[in-house]
């Protein structure tokens, strides 16, 4: 078996032992006889597997008992509806910063719900990057602010958070995990399971607990935050394999260390930015300096015909997923928590062949 | 390694093979260097995965091309929203057949979103059942008539479908795949993939493609048939690992046969019902002798001590989940497609013997 270097932006990397002990137990977990796909979810294996996720994200997170942590179906494209029908009461505005695909995504569905002020847009611009603070245009009584951490497509990465009176939301899809957060300025935070944090199929949400009350009690069951605090996201049956990884996933983060793994992925990222500025203009970085993405690396080189040769070169040498979003083109090389440091002095040396080659 | 026969409700057991596949390619699915769940959902190896679910489920279920073959998240639950979100425009009324408590929940759902009509109500009867098709009061020009094939709480089945006039919407979360199906009649069916299907985390939704022109514009994207319809479930990244495991166990269930399935289904039902029905009383049948399901076999025993003493004793034999649900008590053996029969007959021989011991 080789495994290759996996540069995927979601689905992602996970960290082999992670993968290796759901294959080990995927037909008896800890001598239950049973996989933990086929145990209840009412059940006490299941139960302790889940209660350990929550708890895991609350000590890497140090998130206090005034929130709760839930795990949601439908990904963050599903939290771009429900943040709206829950916290957008009629005759109140929402801001929304406009930062790239991702926030113009979220955007969309809250006008769909109610009343929306763009704070700021810079959704267009090339080099691609975010707001800064000053830009932004906040609305007096706002119901909330949404921002995007991390601009996935982008490669553009807010550095510090805004201080907001209103609740800050952010979509931390890309970036949760992946660095310190104090969670005490942020009302609420979704991040989509599939980069940091586990496999496809769910979004992770931490939410004050107050702000849930806020929702129209005539909303759908299922799209109330409040019925999932009630019932400790088991109102119904949830995605329990999913959160099993997302378990194990979080375990090895305590093992290895939040801060460790912070330090590294500005490491891991500093290694491809500097290629990249080293080039002498032969890979052109996509997003202005500043706002650099530690977990995207984005770039552009001097024709498609070379960018694609680049790809398949790439790939011919264990190399994967360095096709950018298909929306924007070039390349991208999303370097998420369980992507090793190996794996990223691979790539570097590759450019640099690469550009030798073809220069 | 020793696995238990496992009754649970859902999640539920799974066939042992598809389990070892998922095992023996965790950490490199087909030669990719990575696990299928690390996999992007735009790439070629989880795309054919996709596809080939979809394919399966279309050959299995004989379904035509006017429909389309969903895979949504957030399992039936979400579906008892999405279907009056979707298909009761304004001024229009919806038939529910109230038969237990699955369809309550569905109804719930419904009346804070239109009009519904409760068709016909057993809910509340003991022994339970379902409604005789002469007992129903359809609404002329109903927006849908819906419908809950399976019962797997009260363990109550419909035997015959009704032909209405309105499309006809079916929960099949517990009997999908169990039982041959004529797609046609219907217009809308959604069944949680927990049961007959693979792990926790979505529905499979398989709808009449012109019903999903019903919803309104207007309503959140994510829950819009429409926009998953047009995207083939890709509009965001599906839950890939989830569906995965679906397409292993549709395979499993073209290479069985489904009419095999079908004929041991009932063949695993008959043994444990003819169990309860020799037992002079020992064992009660809760479900109406005509409307007895073959998924869920629900019987009570003569006090709750003894039926706790049951299901302890029984777990100690490798007989695991036959706790009936915690909101009606008694016993329950889910016998879904995976189930083994040798699993029911070791339940037999075990019922008789706890009979003869504790008679």
């Amino acid at each position: 078996m080789a495994r290759v270097y996996n540069f995927c932006a979601g689905p992602a990397v996970l960290p082999v032992e992670v993968l290796q002990q759901a294959a080990d137990e995927m037909l008896d977990y800890q001598s239950s006889g049973m996989s933990i796909m086929e145990s209840s979810h009412r059940g006490k294996e299941y139960e302790a597997v889940h209660n350990e996720a929550i708890a895991n994200l609350r000590k890497l997170l140090n998130i206090g008992d005034d929130y709760a942590v839930l795990f949601l179906q439908g990904g963050a494209s599903m939290q771009f509806a429900m943040v709206p029908m829950n916290l957008l009461g009629q005759g109140m505005t929402a801001d929304y910063v406009n930062s790239g695909e991702w926030a113009s995504k979220a955007l969309k569905e809250a006008k769909k719900i109610g009343k929306v002020n763009v704070a700021a847009d810079c959704s267009k611009d090339i080099p691609t990057r975010i707001p800064a603070l000053s830009e932004l245009k906040l609305t007096k009584g706002a119901a909330y602010v949404h921002i995007t951490s991390n601009e996935t497509i982008s490669g553009a990465q807010w550095k510090m958070f805004p201080q907001t009176e209103a609740p800050l939301v952010a979509d931390m899809s890309s970036d949760i995990l992946s660095r310190p957060v104090d969670i005490d300025k942020f009302g609420l935070i979704y991040a989509g399971a599939q980069k940091n944090l586990g496999p496809s199929g769910f979004a992770v949400v931490i939410i004050r607990k107050d702000l849930a009350e806020r929702a129209p009690e005539s909303l759908p069951t299922m799209l109330q935050y409040r019925t999932h605090i009630a019932s400790n996201s088991l109102y119904n049956t949830p995605p329990c394999f999913g959160i099993y990884i997302l378990m194990l996933v979080t375990r090895w983060v305590l093992k290895v260390g939040a801060e460790n793994l912070y330090r590294r992925n500005i490491e891991k990222a500093a290694k491809v930015y500097a290629a990249i500025d080293s080039s002498g203009g032969y890979y052109r970085g996509t997003a202005v300096k500043e706002y650099r993405s530690d977990m995207n690396v984005t770039w552009r080189m001097a024709s498609e015909e070379l960018e694609n040769k680049f790809i398949k070169e790439a790939e011919k040498n264990g190399l994967k997923g360095l096709k950018g979003h298909r929306s924007v083109g070039g390349l991208r090389a999303s370097i998420y928590n369980a992507f090793p440091m190996e794996g990223v002095d691979a790539l570097v040396s590759f450019m640099k062949d690469f550009q030798r080659r073809n220069g």
